[in-house]
């Protein structure tokens, strides 16, 4: 089965609990919505590609491993998206949870979808105990604080914003998190994947950045995106376009001579090359091929 | 120790590393406020005093337990007094966290403590997995959709509401999962001691209703109380206040007896009693004696 196919089979019976006979309703439907339609599936396509390059011995724990990530990124952006934070109307080309089902619902998503990532660990390494207290800290630790997606989302209500700490736990911990993930579910020793998925995040924020700063030029005429407006730190801002290029194409470089030995080392390479280019604007495709 | 000094130890702990170098400042000082001082801890002390009753072999893995459950709860209260639901500007005598530390930080103070829950959970069973996939469960299930917490809260945003479905969800999950986690840490079967939580959880629920109400017919000379204003279900409303006070003390009979056979039954008797005495409101303190 492609990876893209095996991810989205498994988000939904992952859902499927929380959808049945019940239920409250509104919440079951939010649930379906944070999730469904597919995003890129950055993360999850991550845990599954570093578990096949290590052999993918046990397919049942990748997918957990896959869907608790990509839950866990779920959560995240319906609670970004909320007031409180971007307050943004759309999200993946529709109506974001909180414009479509309110508030009060956004929230109980997000908390849900949290717990539901941590719920399906457990129920897939039930027959794999030995795997499963690793897993959890690796989990853990991308997500909460003061390492995770969670710290890096609250240094934004601080004032004084160390960058490096910022982008790697807003963004990166998440790919550290899935690379490990990846290789644990394998039965690799995670610590030599933690510089691939590093890079990969480091990756993924410098485009972004370059995004929305480029989008601006070409759009709006002036260097002045999302991230001037919210003061967020912005390394095309601060490196300057020219800057922020070759950092990307640093990291891609680094991203792909990180891959520890494994028996599909060469394949993953290729993957990795491939899909990083794919997911950087289409500017920079071209600068960076 | 006594159990309550050795919640608040094993809170502590468990907060440390949320707190330390490199955790964003005002999401550290959110954490600590939302979990102390004290609040009654009446589930964290559930998930002690079962596990007591139960020879409480292992207090390292009692400790995780009881600290996951109170972690979630203080999440649940943090998310819940939010401007999306109850708006509440006051919590445990002192300011709301959105209203101490801005709605941002509350949103992440909620979504830190679920995760720092199952970290304290892994961190603890990694020398003990064998009973770390059924514990997971059992947490899970008392706090995410459909049984949990967050989905007894999303029954308040719906239309119709199954009265029974929504306490259930709403206390009753929280006290089950603390029974059966008490039983578990100590290596009995958890499913007997699901109707003790139950039974505690829907008499918690009760003395909340009457409280309500009874607060209400005193300090404003009519039964009109919150849940009235915010038309939740409320069981004193529905019964009557001398319906509820009987339904009340049918649950304190009825967990009492419910208590399974362990090592320290008798005991664990007699503190139920107590305990679920010491959580209703004065006035019927006198009436259920």
């Amino acid at each position: 089965m492609q990876p893209l196919a095996r991810v989205e089979q498994a988000l939904e019976r992952a859902l499927a609990p929380a959808m049945g006979p019940g239920a409250p309703p509104l919440l079951a439907q939010a649930l379906h919505y944070a999730v469904f339609p597919s995003g890129h599936r950055i993360r999850p396509n991550l845990v599954l590609a570093v578990a096949h390059a290590c052999g993918d011995p046990d397919p049942e724990s990748s997918d957990a491993a896959a869907v608790a990530f990509e839950l866990l990124h779920c959560a995240s952006l319906v609670h970004d998206d909320m007031p409180a934070f971007d307050n943004a109307d759309l999200r993946r080309g529709k109506t974001s949870v909180h414009m479509q089902f309110g508030e009060p619902i956004a929230l109980l998503t997000g908390d849900a979808l949290i717990v539901m990532a941590f719920e399906t660990l457990a129920n897939a390494f039930a027959i794999r105990r030995e795997r499963l207290p690793a897993l959890l800290s690796i989990v853990a630790r991308s997500v909460g604080a003061p390492t995770g997606i969670v710290a890096g989302q609250a240094w934004e209500c601080e004032a004084a914003v160390p960058l490096s700490d910022y982008q790697r736990a807003k963004t990166g911990a998440l790919f550290v998190g899935a690379t490990q993930a990846g290789a644990l579910t394998a039965g690799f020793d995670p610590e030599p994947w933690a510089a691939l998925g590093a890079s990969i995040g480091e990756a993924y924020q410098v485009a972004d950045d370059l995004r929305d700063v480029l989008c601006d030029v070409e759009e709006l005429g002036k260097p002045i995106g999302q991230d001037a407006r919210r003061l967020r730190p912005n390394a095309a801002a601060q490196l300057g376009v020219g800057g922020a290029k070759a950092r990307l194409r640093e990291l891609v470089d680094a991203a792909v001579k990180s891959i520890p030995d494994c028996p599909g080392a060469e394949e993953l390479r290729v993957l990795i090359k491939a899909q990083t280019m794919q997911f950087f604007p289409k500017q920079l495709a071209l600068v960076a091929a």
